[in-house]
């Protein structure tokens, strides 16, 4: 296509979520089964670039590595998204990290401390299933740090991805979005299916309780945080087979733009070749 | 069928890896198409089985945690089967550790410090790429311990698989079996493809010289090492096809085995559904 999607869900300005339609589909023209199959479609050049990143970080080829913020309100699909597009990715590449409420440990250093020590290495694709940005949400919202504080933390934030970046990182930062009509639904699925229950707690209805807070929270946080060197994307995820193909997209598109080839031999095929057939020969095997 | 697979392919007894032929397929009857039809219909099962383990862990109302430890001569699939294993789990649940040469502060403590710390958590399947045997493989093999040190760490390896054991765990530790021939063959088609040359060094070759050397230290790890509580599969891979089937087998049964229902509510679905009604109801939405 001529606009990338990435450029297309790119944040930019004011953000106001309301006026983000959950159930639109941006940049795909089709219905579910288009959007399943585009999806699968996706597959081979996924693994296909995933691998020659992994390929060109273990032969020191490249200095690049790839970094994938998930986040979004509760029932959004942080996970459904892993499920779908990681699975298209040999789980050797894919470096998951979730992270949850802060430990004792975490708590006694700065906020940034363990997401700096889940960043990922030359050649991984990392993905944030939340992130650092729950500092800056449920700490806004839940005042659990003052005002100044989380002030700081943007800057921080900031600071940063500048620097996994400038060291040869790059950022794809997707804010799934819903509305509290989808959520509402999503969560009486899960209430309906004992297979789902440990999914839900009751403290969850607390948070929704304060959707609009959450909400100008995000919209605070996108603002002050999307940046030319780590944007952020708003995908709309009141679709999950939407949601799905338009991570898979934004991440080929941003692995594309790379450019990585497979690392150079720096052995002669040709004499490995010969040795491996001359030791063949002298052991008669 | 009536004997499980993990009890067909367990080593006990003296171990003679000469006599086991890498190519056969124990257990299953059929050839590629049905072993790859056979690993696609195990998808549901093992998904849903590991997200059971994943949900009980998250809920608390489980200690158990698995790990599969996959331990073979290079070109024996370690990876691949991880790909095509893993793949038929969600991303989530699933944390693959590999175990690459020492580093420094490695190097610095006990062989098990860096084993330790990548132990699954309670509901976690782990993954080894390799493991603490290299220890009493590569270790054996080059002489970069004494043999009284490699005595100690059969018995270090015992016990630290069987504290794992006490506290939950389940261990699954697959010997990926090949033969010279096979390696032969599929280092050609590395060297033969410029894709694949990140994967080769020369230094394999070395290595490869040293085979039955190494043969001889994966039966003696095996013998020393195969215990009730955390026994050795041995696992034919010159074909692709039957190891990855016979991977996801033996995590099935093993996981079978746990029993493990899905969590119970500790709360009434019927109140908090109330609840998201009521709420709806007086906000308007």
């Amino acid at each position: 296509m001529a606009t990338e999607l990435r450029t297309l869900l790119t944040a930019t300005g004011p953000i106001d979520l309301t006026s983000v339609d959950a159930r639109s589909t941006p940049g795909f023209d089709g219905d579910k089964a288009d959007g399943k199959s585009a999806l699968a479609a996706l597959g081979p050049e996924l693994a296909d670039l995933q691998e020659r990143l992994y390929a060109g970080g273990r032969a020191g080829s490249t200095p690049r590595k790839v970094l994938l913020v998930l986040q979004g309100m509760d029932t959004s699909g942080k996970g459904g998204t892993i499920g779908a597009v990681g699975g298209l990715i040999e789980p050797q590449g894919l470096v998951l990290s979730s992270f949850g409420k802060p430990t004792a440990e975490e708590l006694a250093h700065d906020f940034l401390w363990r997401v700096e020590a889940r960043l990922p290495e030359v050649g991984q694709l990392g993905v944030f299933d939340r992130s650092h940005y729950e500092d800056v949400l449920i700490g806004r919202v839940r005042a659990l740090a003052s005002a100044e504080e989380i002030e700081r933390r943007y800057r921080a934030i900031i600071d940063l991805e500048q620097r996994f970046v400038d060291s040869g990182g790059l950022v794809v930062k997707c804010l799934l979005h819903i509305d509290r009509d989808v959520q509402a639904k999503r969560l009486r699925a899960r209430l309906g299916d004992p297979t789902k229950f440990w999914k839900y707690n009751p403290a969850d209805l607390d948070e929704r309780a304060l959707w609009d807070d959450y909400r100008r929270a995000y919209e605070i946080a996108v603002e002050r945080t999307s940046t030319p060197a780590a944007p952020w994307l708003v995908v709309p995820a009141g679709r999950k087979w939407y949601r799905n193909w338009a991570v898979a997209t934004v991440l080929i598109e941003a692995l594309r733009s790379l450019e990585l080839d497979w690392p150079r031999a720096d052995f002669d095929p040709a004499t490995e070749l010969a040795r491996l057939d001359g030791e063949e020969s002298a052991t008669g095997s």
